[in-house]
């Protein structure tokens, strides 16, 4: 609060501005320089020079250009024009800079790019099963796949400034000197592993530090940024795998918790003196709701223990398969009552590996939500399907390191 | 973003510039106007005029004269004082203003008065059955109840700049306007009630437009200003009488949810096909361990239907009670798991009627949160009782006028 009254420090200032004028062209769209002043309340001189240095850096371009540049030969084009005209329009840039998004989970690898107009510009998944792997090959295949994403990126003309990696666990920011553990990945099974030290082992260094995150919270803000999530006010994004992941946005931002253990649905209790849980409690929603326990509560309704297997049990109207999905619809729908009580939430979205399973889950979810929810605030809770499958997760790492660029692109500069 | 660089507007500066001031007073506790020169970067000349005005206004009083201040003499010694010496510390008055909470609940009326130290200086209840009461005839009786709790402040100098009133019910701000609606409040029989319309045609008027709020909300920040909840970090606080409510303390603030309406922890299931609730659903947390659930269970061992005949028959060791409020405490426990696994909470509160039941209703909640929560995050969440009994809603009403009169002086000046 003070500061806004002491007088204005020169140290940081430039990079400031420059955030101030490329958040401006970011809400905006294409705006001239004049108009960027106005927003932004520098002067055109400054902003001017501004401009000319986030077209340099490769963050903005002549917005007449903007449909060529995702295109590989926007950047030679743009790279001759210098600052432009002071009337014409510039706009973000998506010839230059990328984010790379990564993800492991229990079956493979993930790996993503974005340029800073949120376009997928390469894309990879390894299959793998990663229940008994050591953390250091996991981080070892990683490093591979991310050069590949790296080496594709570079053909296109593309930088990417950072990395941001999604894990199946419970990601605690409170590992000492603003470092992140994985206290417990239990489809992994991996305890307390520190993955910037994994990272830094790895992966190839970029300019931005990793960061670190729950696949779910990435997965949930990937729905946010350009998926079903974008019109939804405040939602919740669960999906399945081997265990159940859940991502909160509120006011269209990722809601962490303090110490960044928020969403975490599938240990909400359902079931009174239910299963026990790898967690230690008894009852919570991954002993009912996640694939591997739909799988069990299937039985022989289902030829092999996969999720393929359990979808075509569905669809032949096996008995058996059809009421564990209709189960964990209820599960589900329970567990979501009651987020949606704690946390006045307006939606939910089912991700990842619910969406097959949505034209059976979601009558049971959707009968939960209109009831007491529905009654309490007049209108039941929106019920969405997730449409970007398998890479939301990575997706959504990638679109953190983006919108970090965008936030602040002197880091860069 | 934009407004940091823009040049600072004269509209609202000198506003603004109280605030400042006040505010570096609040949080430092005693300073002089040099010193709060340097905290706010504002000249000391500029200073010296603010806390002048603050002084005059009634918000600080020099600092030597603090330990007389809340003494009915304060007043006449202070007003004689002028701005002071320049090197003289001033500190918060609590001579002059006060914030008034009300509460209207199932078993009657509360009111509580503040100063601007958070110093009680009255408070009163009512008990009254209001369950089948008309919001108009609880108005008016709120409204005499509120003139005599100005009197009393007035008769200590003290003058009430505003009221907040709390309500067991869902208090919505979506009510336009920026108007609020209680949608419900099943203790009391309310529906779709527009608290502003009822306490402007029966309560005095103060200065500040009144605020209205969800009793559980206001419980629990009653006990993060002036209760258990200071050291806690974040914080659930949840209370039973007729219905259970829960209030959310995160980043020390309240987490109201986007429409108001997070925090129904009442409504968690905790039970798959159990009790139908009136929100809708079944097996809420509600129908289990609400005061009135618990009456149910525990049948004949209780006299009457009382908390007092509930506390009396626990005490007495009658079976059929102790096994009721067993398995309370197991849904409350329950219910907690789920809120501190999605909010990622360090702490649980029991207030309210919970109070006096906590001896009993401790142990199952205490092993319900060292199971998987303590498992999950390596240590097991604080579990806290209230200090601050019956009064607490009114008391964080009360307080809440106090402190948008401390962010906001000029609101009197
Ligand atoms: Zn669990
Ligand atoms: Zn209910």
């Amino acid at each position: 609060m003070a500061q806004a009254s002491e007088p204005v420090r020169h140290t940081g200032m430039r990079e400031h501005n420059l955030s101030l004028v490329l958040g401006a062209i970011v809400r905006h769209g294409s705006v001239t320089r004049a108009r960027a002043a106005e927003l932004t309340g520098l002067t055109k001189t400054t902003v001017s020079g501004l401009v000319a240095a986030l077209t340099e850096a490769g963050f903005v371009a002549p917005a007449d250009a903007r449909a060529d540049a995702d295109g590989p030969g926007a950047r030679g084009e743009r790279s001759g024009r210098g600052p432009g005209r002071p009337g014409a329009p510039v706009a973000v840039s998506g010839a230059r800079h990328a984010g790379l998004g990564l993800a492991v989970d229990a079956d493979g690898l993930s790996a993503f790019v974005l340029d800073l107009h949120g376009t997928a510009r390469a894309h990879e998944v390894v299959v793998r099963d990663n229940r008994t792997r050591a953390p250091d090959a996991v981080a070892a295949e990683l490093g591979d796949l991310a050069r590949r994403m790296l080496d594709r990126a570079g053909a296109q003309g593309l930088t990417a400034a950072g990395l941001a990696l999604a894990l199946p666990g419970l990601v605690d920011r409170r590992g000492g000197d603003g470092r992140t553990v994985l206290r417990f990945a239990p489809n992994l099974g991996w305890r307390n592993v520190a993955p910037d030290a994994l990272l830094a082992a790895h992966l190839p260094p970029l300019r931005l530090p990793p960061e670190t995150g729950n696949e779910a919270n990435f997965a949930a803000l990937a729905e946010r940024w350009s998926g079903v999530g974008a019109g939804l006010g405040d939602y919740i994004h669960v999906s399945a795998e081997v265990g159940i992941g859940a991502g909160l946005i509120i006011g269209g931002e990722l809601f962490r918790g303090t110490h960044g253990l928020a969403g975490e649905l599938g240990h909400c209790l359902v079931e009174p003196d239910g299963a026990l849980c790898g967690c230690g409690s008894r009852g919570c929603l991954e002993q009912y709701a996640s694939i591997d326990a739909m799988l069990r509560a299937a039985g022989s309704d289902v030829a092999e223990p996969t999720a393929a297997a359990l979808l075509a049990a569905l669809t032949a109207g096996r008995p058996t398969a059809l009421a564990a999905v209709e189960r964990a619809g209820r599960a589900v729908g329970a567990a979501l009552v009651s987020a949606i009580n704690l946390l006045d939430l307006d939606a939910v979205v089912l991700g990842g590996g619910y969406v097959p399973l949505a034209p059976w889950l979601s009558g049971p979810v959707r009968d939960a939500l209109a009831r007491g929810p529905g009654r309490l605030r007049g209108t039941a809770p929106h019920l969405a399907v997730s449409t970007l499958g398998r890479y939301a997760p990575a997706r959504g790492a990638a679109g953190s390191v983006v919108r970090r660029l965008l936030a602040d692109p002197a880091l860069v500069i």
